[in-house]
């Protein structure tokens, strides 16, 4: 993975993203230098390099004079997230992203999680996005705390999950109200794509669906606005015991 | 305003923003078009120009051979917020922003505001970002049914809110526990821009300033995904007219 231009290589220093080297225009030799600064603090490799080699790797065209190559992102088991709540002495709290598209989004959702107390995400190894540097700067260094685990099929882990306690929960127009709703339980959340929602062969397999109560004429909120308010939403019962 | 682009065109129609005349590149003549259709059954006129007109006018370089050319966005006044929420017997639910920059949040703060039922949303005229082609786009089609009021100075929007009866609180790191907060009054929320949070200038005229409780390392949220968290945490209130 190569990530291009001073602030996302700042954001995957901080993220703790593995960097094995970054590459610097030959130009910016012997000056004052940020990025150079943080590569000696933090003991990474950094070499000098022609403008043209950047311009050949860069994909956004931005790369400032700087392009990190970072091994890929390290994804978990599911089995990590359990273990990462049970070490914690706290109720299993998952989150499912069931085919989200849109880096920004992904970032967002990372970032909310990581704030709402979220134990780890699961996605989809196909037809989702995946770790890229937009996610990275999105999450705004949430990623660095964030267990996230990659699957073939997203109904094993929902499996798993149940087998293990969880109670797992689809996130969906036409749900239970989720201010109606126990949710304080070792719980699960299925967030459904931007376009299309959860699949209904997802569906059949949660224990569940709730969602929230929409007072207007739109029938949707944003994908990583309505994962927010539905993790903090549980975060609430949870820090109050009740609903 | 000039609105580029099939999809664009589309939920500016939806939205019933007022477009004047829609250009459409003159090869389309005779074709069979979904945007001439929508402009025939809207009764917007149209007019076939050579495509070097559009590239011309068209600031994206994405028109796809379409660019209308609508209104500025109608935007009420404060006393209409307060008026809409007289009309509707509720108590006034209002949102306050205090230099939103991204016009991706905006649109998405006006979905969430929408969705929650908020009676109408205050920006400050300069330095904050205002009612693009781009919000309009983002807010899926809320913006119709979203009054928005443009103020040269948000602490005196503030004050017209307090003199009628409003408690007017910021959103802000360090604030109250949202949840162990009465928010089920007559309400306005201030949420701050992207990168500074709510100004120290307009936290004093506020009445209080409250904060959702934060779990792991990053300190924030993104601003529209904040916002809607705590439009949804008024909501739930106002819905079980309890804590």
């Amino acid at each position: 993975m190569y990530i291009e231009g001073k602030n996302a290589i700042r954001q995957a220093i901080d993220s703790k993203i593995t960097i094995n080297k970054i590459m610097v225009d030959k130009n910016y030799q012997g000056r004052k230098d940020d990025i150079i600064n943080l590569a000696v603090q933090n003991k990474i490799k950094f070499e000098f390099v022609p403008r043209v080699v950047l311009d050949k790797k860069s994909k956004t065209a931005h790369h400032q004079g700087y392009i990190a190559e970072s091994v890929d992102f390290n994804y978990c088991e599911v089995t990590d997230i359990l273990q990462k709540a049970k070490s914690l002495e706290q109720k299993p709290f998952v989150v499912l992203l069931d085919g989200i598209e849109d880096p920004h989004n992904f970032g967002a959702i990372i970032r909310s999680c990581e704030c709402a107390g979220v134990h780890g995400i699961v996605i989809p190894k196909n037809r989702a996005v995946q770790v890229n540097e937009t996610v990275i700067r999105t999450s705004t260094g949430a990623i660095a705390n964030m267990l996230i685990a990659k699957v073939t099929n997203l109904k094993d882990a929902i499996t798993l999950l149940k087998e293990n306690g969880v109670w797992v929960y689809a996130c969906e127009a036409g749900g239970e109200n989720i201010y109606d709703k126990k949710m304080d339980e070792a719980v699960g959340l299925v967030i459904g794509s931007e376009g299309f929602g959860v699949k209904k062969s997802i569906l059949s397999y949660c224990d569940g669906t709730v969602a929230l109560p929409l007072m207007g004429k739109v029938n949707s909120l944003n994908a990583s606005v309505a994962c927010g308010v539905i993790v903090f939403e549980v975060l609430r019962q949870r820090l109050r015991g009740e609903k």
